[in-house]
């Protein structure tokens, strides 16, 4: 039987994060001006940043090289206004997760995520090879870290495990779930939801997850509408019922929106259509038709987007 | 594309359904007595009531005799005090669904639900018969009626077949949709919103809906906490986003405790042990094992769900 | 860790059914000519014939007067022939079941199949609910019994209540398991292959299901194809593994092309258009549109039916 | 409507293939002589090998230069007696595919596989993405090349697109399919059938697959039982029905057995406990406890797989 809890919602720890897109140029190397204007625009609209993930930040693609570039380039920028963290992709070992921490590690980045692991070909660990990478991974670091249990990999961390390693690591600061589970984000938070971060990835879960009493949400869709994402925080924080829903409704409209016409190609297309810094996907991603434009940009304006960003 | 919507959420038209059981004697028979009470306290909750339905009403193993005698008591302790509306179950056939109209027409409840058709052993109806269906029912009665587009009968039906409805007869005043397909009941409410009530079955998409625009949820969970379901709902309209999260993540957490419990099963054992009418359930369905009374009340109270039904 | 098998799979009792339709005129009356003369035509291929299904059957739709009458017509027509069995609809309860094996112990049908409880709504019983309703329903009835276990009531009935109610009722003749799970299937197969028959529903574990030593399978595909059903097992018995593979082959390709087509809809459309008796599907069901039947007929054609079935 | 088919299944062409594991020492270096030893056993049973495989073959945590080691042995035990292949992993870009058709043009395999892009983070490539990604990959080299589609990077490679990319390529000689969906293997048999080799990925749709005239199937089984796996293909061949059944049965219940027991994991101890080549996994992936091994020896030999076998 699940256990009951009583405790209250903290409006003073609500937070979101924004998984920033990668700019590049139309030949694919990485444009370090747009990456600056688009993380100067997050930095202005006071959201927190996770970079180089996997997915909106196109990840899979970025040499070392790119990925150190681009998080002192996110240190830079961010530092000392919104939170700014490494986000980076799911190994196939501890050895590459820990790999990745060292090189993180001399960037300035304030913490950085554990993906969990992915064997790969659709495979899934035992929970013995769980535990052990996990253990492996945050003995091997000093970093703040945010552990991830995503959908991606095909299975849950178990609840007691993630006790177990915030129990055995004080440098776990956070959990990133993104399962859309009811039960088992209850639970987390029941679980930890008084010791640690716990943000949902992505915006379905978001004022459900608050109302549990986990601390947020991730999204890709700030990339493009940073200020409507942190007004839904900023809206339960100042206790405003109908504002948030208000706002929440547009926010899953246009994510929705994005997600149909392509995801963050579509999101870099329609910044760029905007005249904000967006850039270009980089292969195996191709850019979006241009004729997928105009309509797009006509969608997002029907959502009164530009009214909330103030580019409207 | 899906389209935009600039659409504000209207905080006075929102509100909230309870599916009621249906108390049984330990024998089976219809428990009137304990029928009665609880719907006073649903009345005195504010809480509007369906009656009848297939399943948290057992509405599947009601007599035709017992449907008319639950709805006319339904009347009597209802009407006037809060909303009152018959459920009914999923129909095999048009004749089927005309028939429960016709018997419910004299019953002096307000409105009734037209369930989608469900052909049985997992068929699905092709367009034409889902719309044929739906035609046939709306054009034989002149009571209003809600449609309900639910997962069980495993299809959705298509949003412009509803709009379609819609346009065709006045007497169709909501939808109640229970698929937990966000971009679905997204398409819904921007279609229909503006016209017709939208509930979502459930509480899992209950704030999800109020900020897309839809007018609120059913549940089952009122019957053991109508004060706990209305209250989301009054936060919303009083514009108190915390207390709103706050109920709603304790809601959140009774349904799943009655869910793992066996749901109206364990409902009704839980009433029964707080000395609130409950009654049993009727064959196929059998009591939940005593044992599992006592944890399952000291984790309702471990809630707060006492405190604000009233009696802890 | 599944149990090991050494037991060989046995070509003499190997066997297929039709889950045969039931003809109605266009204008939806039980069209008793239609129906004997595709019963002839059953008889006449050697497939054993399970009447009033609730699928291909449209037993959902017929009266008790009905079925009593198409039951009657099937031993006048089968019996001595080929195996005749009443397969029957999902009931609520184990009375709605009873009922049923009543009304056909008169009717001179060989055994007739036991359904998994459906309470509807998608709710699911709980175990003990389960096992009391095969109880009730097998203790009431002398007749020979077939439990089938399917997937559209949501759940599996558990390997072990089939063996207890295998050991308890001697009656209990046969499983009709249609889930895709091959190692639910195995179970069954493990534990009870040498004491009743086993055939899976549908054609799309035949092959397989055979393998693993069960009996055979169940097909609506039959109803127009039954020597193209029948040759499949009669290469099995005659150890013809090429020449079951080609009508096996064929007989995937026709199930995929009626089932797209409309299924039992289309199976009526296509043998009336070859002048074999099918009649029409009643309300809530919808004949197929006139243009379809063409190139359906040219698939079938291409399939190389007419020549198996001696109608080419 | 899908096109119907009359071409009869060849059974010259049938053969079957194992995905080799590759042996690990207990400290995780690669075990020459076990994989020598593992592969003369393959070689002894006349089943053709692909080599270095994301799953069974652990690809994703061998080096390069291990990759090249292993094709090599592999090509000097196995060319000339067996078909002798590279697997690979799913690459991230195209890049990653024609790096690796580089390295395993010069080992003196026969073959390797194209696996499906598969961008990370469960993200799904567009259309014009994976033809673009195909494209340049087969555009990159002239080694026969196998092209896979595989459930696990959660889209199906369009049958339009595959039939495209063998009109273009000569080379491209075969495809793998490894979805749980009969329609289309149905559709990539019936449009490429008479010209590629095709192969199911598993036993579970094996006799399927031949039916409806693929080549055959892979198999992570053959690694323990590679006389049982190119068992069922010789019956097929030598058109024996029911010995195909029998040994058919055994596969599916040794793979359910070895799956549970913890797949290669419990293969590799299996073999090691039977004095056969096997080694341990490397890292992340543990040897299974000890303690499992005794009961999955006695299943094993319970399903009669020693005589079989020959170490019976």
């Amino acid at each position: 039987m699940p256990a009951g809890r009583a405790s209250a919602v903290d409006p003073a720890r609500v937070s979101t994060f924004v998984v920033s897109i990668t700019p590049f140029t139309e030949n694919g190397v990485l444009d370090e001006g747009a990456l600056r204007g688009h993380l100067q625009r997050m930095a202005a609209a006071g959201i927190g940043v996770y970079l180089g993930g996997g997915g909106s930040g196109e990840g899979y693609v970025l040499s070392d090289d790119e990925t150190r570039r681009l998080l002192r380039i996110g240190v830079e920028e961010l530092r000392g206004k919104v939170p700014v963290r490494a986000m980076g992709v799911e190994p196939r070992t501890s050895a590459d997760m820990i790999d990745y921490f060292e090189m993180v590690g001399g960037t300035g980045v304030e913490a950085a995520q554990i993906y969990s692991l992915d064997q790969g070909h659709g495979h899934r660990p035992t929970q013995a090879e769980i535990s052990r990478y996990f253990d492996d991974v945050l003995r091997a670091t000093s970093l703040p870290a945010v552990l991830s249990t995503h959908q991606s990999v095909g299975y849950q961390v178990p609840v007691p495990m993630l006790v177990e390693m915030a129990d055995r690591y004080d440098h776990l600061i956070g959990i990133n779930v993104s399962h859309q589970d009811l039960g088992y984000l209850t639970s987390i938070v029941d679980a930890l939801g008084t010791r640690l971060e716990i943000h949902v990835g992505g915006p379905h879960l978001a004022l459900t997850a608050l109302s549990l009493g986990a601390t947020g949400y991730l999204s890709s869709e700030g990339n493009l509408a940073p200020h409507l994402c942190v007004g839904v925080i900023e809206a339960f924080r100042e206790d405003r019922a109908q504002r948030m829903g208000e706002l929440y409704g547009s926010l899953l409209r246009l994510s929705a929106l994005l997600y149909a016409a392509g995801g963050i190609r579509a999101t870099k297309a329609a910044l760029n259509a905007l005249g904000l810094p967006g850039g270009y996907p980089r292969l195996p991603q191709l850019p979006v038709p241009e004729s997928m434009v105009p309509p797009l940009l006509e969608a997002i304006e029907q959502l009164g987007i530009g009214a909330i960003e103030g580019w409207g």
